[in-house]
């Protein structure tokens, strides 16, 4: 069977959606657990709830409308993605994917389409991490991969606890934060947020898996004296440290494999002062590549790296591991439903691996998942100039929604 | 002639005015034109009265008080430092020389010494210039070297002006910024802020010039893409650029003169997240050395290395010159002066030049002026761990003192 969702309807709601939140340079600022995410939340509920599904809210707030199979005995299928933004993020990263979920149904329905098994539309809490640390804590409470209290513990900048703000806007649900019942497979739909989709001239991707990543933070402590007094070969130099180390991971990855990447993308100085030699510079790094081996080996590379640079500026260093996550390989099942759902539309598809962690890494723990990619227009994303044309939102969401009746049927 | 001040009293106001922003660490925090530098300003505005000083207040908010001389047409002396701190420096750095010139005076009036020239204590508004920028701002207007109504619209982090916040703190005087007459010489007290005296285990340094110094600016613009899905040959990284330049430039330290200083101090990253390539970095830089012809080959290599790291990393840049003073040799009266008020005291004396600037060379620029050292313990300074034992501060402000005698009688 195939289907054809509604362009028309898909670019309403995803305009409906990106009303809330709207930022002035035609953004969205949708913070996890804000007033804002409480307003979409609020939106996506009365969204399900005319589509006839049945909903719930978990107790980490992952909410979740499921539409009943014909088979009783069936594991359903669920599809979504998440509806928190970025600070001045997109309007298409992750929200597409939950629209398109919303749209899938809608053509069910207006279908009289029955599957065997059941669907479940998902709305994963905190898919960013701006806001609270880690990213994914919805998806990685109800997998198991994280704790809950752990996560109910956590603090914004403000102080304020992710319970008692998840408390506040009303998505502090009742449902135990784990998979109830077995899942038949899992689909997400995710804008690419980079340029291999757009460079290759294809008008959607399927994902085959998702880059293995670890981060970590170095902290090196010099001595802060007089930039005009103190001689050089006195200085003990946090910052110098610290750009030789930014130059030697930039420089690794092209020694690893083809497709790692590693960068420094934050750094903190202190005092922070033209005319003081800085004393203490924490910098953050991360590397990814498909191959967990290479991560490692990079880990590996740079905490050497720090150690010899450290030595060499006479400064003193603390490491931590920040993150690992490993790299995931999609199963044939799910990977082949988009696939040939790509091929019957007619799409011009490609394999890709995911450069950017998303829920589907945590859903792969429990249950076969799969995940469509749309082009993402010069990879650009978290930043209100991300872009997506309606049209390969349309070709991702009606990629998505047979690939799903594929595996739903 | 000479004299002797009182340890004990020099000691007990040296605790006075470090009451006023005091830390709990054992530093000041006592910004230029804050709520604590108008206390300690009142706390001076009342010493200068009860010493029977002649008071003003110029236009920029220098303080200066005088002590007439015998001779009605003989020209002043000035002495003095400053009393404005950096963020959490420490209480010697400036205030020591302020101090000294009012037990000084003290000393004068106790054993009823008049000398031919008045003598003139000053306290130069925002030294440090870690508020508003640039540094030395009151003894540049008052020299001529900056301009008053530039200075005067210096907006600080939280958008305040420089006059209105001079105005709110009452210390917007009616008097030009200008020497209102000719100056018979000049003589500044300060630590040292480096480690020469105390590593050639000598009691008193006596200045014998300031090194000249160049400060930039440098932005490099690149493109804020996602760390994880952005190819390593795509990305335009702006912090790969500024830690180039960081390295450079403390290479470059060493291939200039043997006492040449040359750093980065301050780096400002945006984003600053971890899983966002940086788009834009301003770094600021300094480069000193006695030579200016040395400071200027700095600068201009500086500038070269800055355009081709851009080129290499495919991303644009901004420049901005800072600050450019220049270096001075002090003239010969004032420094044989200092030498021989040390060498009557017996203290253990060498010349140096310093490596941090000072108000005396924007005072050299008007008449001839000289500069007495303290020994800085480990050379640290601009921090709550700056120290100097009261013993040394006792002797740099008795060689002062003497010196000043020398000058003015």
């Amino acid at each position: 069977m195939k289907i054809k969702i509604n362009r028309n309807r898909l670019v309403s709601t995803m305009n409906e959606q990106a009303s809330i939140g709207h930022t002035p340079g035609g953004g969205l600022h949708r913070l996890a657990l804000s007033d804002e995410d409480k307003e979409v939340r609020d939106w996506l509920l009365k969204k399900m709830k005319d589509l006839g599904l049945e909903t719930r809210i978990d107790t980490v707030g992952n909410m979740f409308g499921r539409r009943s199979g014909i088979d009783s005995d069936a594991a359903p299928v669920l599809v979504g993605s998440h509806l928190d933004s970025q600070p001045y993020g997109g309007i298409y990263d992750g929200a597409l994917g939950v629209v398109s979920s919303l749209e899938l149904i809608q053509t069910l329905n207006d279908n009289n389409i029955e599957t065997s098994h059941p669907i479940e539309i998902v709305n994963w809490t905190n898919e960013e991490g701006s806001r609270f640390q880690p990213a994914m804590q919805g998806s990685g409470v109800w997998a198991g991969n994280l704790d809950l209290e752990t996560e109910y513990a956590k603090v914004d900048q403000s102080g304020q606890t992710f319970e008692s703000e998840l408390e506040r806007i009303g998505y502090k649900g009742s449902v135990p934060a784990e998979p109830m019942e077995s899942y038949e497979s899992a689909l997400e739909l995710h804008i690419e947020q980079g340029t291999k989709l757009e460079s290759n001239d294809k008008d959607v991707g399927v994902v085959s898996g998702i880059v293995g990543l670890s981060w970590g933070a170095v902290t090196f402590h010099g001595e802060a004296t007089h930039t005009g007094t103190t001689p050089m070969h006195e200085r003990r130099d946090a910052l110098v440290a610290a750009a030789d180390l930014i130059l030697t991971i930039r420089r690794l990855a092209g020694t690893l494999g083809k497709d790692t990447v590693a960068s420094v993308g934050y750094a903190d100085i202190n005092p922070n002062s033209i005319n003081v030699v800085p004393k203490t510079v924490t910098v953050t790094w991360g590397i990814r590549d498909p191959s967990d081996g290479v991560v490692d080996e990079g880990r590996r590379k740079i905490l050497e790296a720090t150690e010899a640079i450290a030595a060499q500026e006479d400064v003193e260093f603390e490491y931590e591991d920040r993150a690992r996550s490993h790299s995931i390989r999609f199963p044939d099942q799910p990977v082949s439903a988009i696939r040939h759902a790509a091929k019957d539309l007619e799409y011009n598809n490609m394999e890709i691996f995911s450069g950017a962690v998303h829920d589907a890494a945590n859903v792969a723990s429990v249950c076969e998942t799969g995940m469509v990619f749309a082009v993402s227009k010069d990879g650009v994303s978290h930043t209100e100039d991300e872009f997506t044309s309606w049209e390969d939102c349309y070709r991702a969401a009606n990629t998505f929604a047979n690939a799903t009746l594929r595996l739903a049927e």
